[in-house]
């Protein structure tokens, strides 16, 4: 019961992280505040949201959605009973990942406000920013249950950290975090 | 029916504010990591965190407790269907307070390892990590549904922020995070 409730969790959010890793292997260029500054002086988004990147971003989330359709669609997960249609599945997606990139921006906002330079840290804030963008856009078209946001907060959090010990120990990055 | 929900959710946690609270006011003194460094050469925790306020911090948390079951038990609340005896409300009184100053010894060890000094901020950590705490000791006691811990966590970002905001605004807080 709890492992399908973990599975329907990150099967539903999928696109979301999809969009997430795109627009950060896909970024640079134009950045989404054109390089402005907001009333404090300080850049209103910063460098690291970009055009490009959100753009990849956000097809790269609704070209998986479109596969979890096809997938859904054709029985190979005769156990998923939610989210009807090849096409539901797409709109989902885009509404994830639009989601994810808005918050993703939200979050370096945030951070520029409070005067933290990209790069440093804003624990919590910095792992969760695109899914709690995800999770709100998401809502507007596919509810799920709290227990769902729950899980998909706490595995987020997890994994993030798992994922960067794990590139520290490879030598792959210069921090644990 | 949300109101009600809302009202249960900040009756659950209100120990656990209060806790943090009066961790606060009462601080100062010998830290809970007696100065000592991790063994990344930084504070295990750091001087915010202290035995006085740790012990202030319960116990007025739990008092809090002793006169909600007083309360609930004198029928003031007779819509309050839960949490049972007066005792029952001391005991899971008990368990958020020592968990709101567990969460934020806890948080505060995460700001150290990340390098991110006392008074710095940490967006959403520096926020849920009492309540993080008290919600993992509590639900050992009195789990509570999934969208309260949902409501615990959003109100809690949100009173923060219009509290600190607030502060700014009257002039007691040179920053209005």
């Amino acid at each position: 019961m709890f492992y399908r409730l973990l599975f329907a969790s990150l099967w539903y959010i999928l696109p979301a992280y999809i969009a997430n890793a795109s627009a950060c292997v896909f970024g640079g260029g134009t950045p989404l505040d054109l390089g402005k500054n907001f009333v404090d002086g300080r850049r209103i988004i910063g460098d690291g949201v970009t055009y490009k990147g959100s753009v990849f971003g956000i097809v790269c989330g609704t070209l998986v959605g479109l596969i979890q359709g096809i997938l859904v669609d054709s029985n190979v997960f005769n156990s998923l009973d939610f989210y009807g249609t090849v096409l539901d599945h797409v709109i989902l997606a885009f509404f994830l990942s639009t989601g994810a990139i808005v918050g993703d921006a939200m979050g370096s906002f945030i951070k520029r406000r409070l005067n933290i330079e990209r790069g440093k840290p804003a624990p919590l804030l910095d792992q969760l920013d695109f899914v709690i963008g995800a999770l709100v856009f998401g809502y507007l078209v596919a509810p799920i249950p709290h227990e769902m946001i729950i899980i998909i907060c706490l595995f987020t959090v997890f994994i993030h950290l798992l994922g960067n010990i794990i590139a520290y120990k490879l030598g792959i990055k210069d921090v644990w975090w």
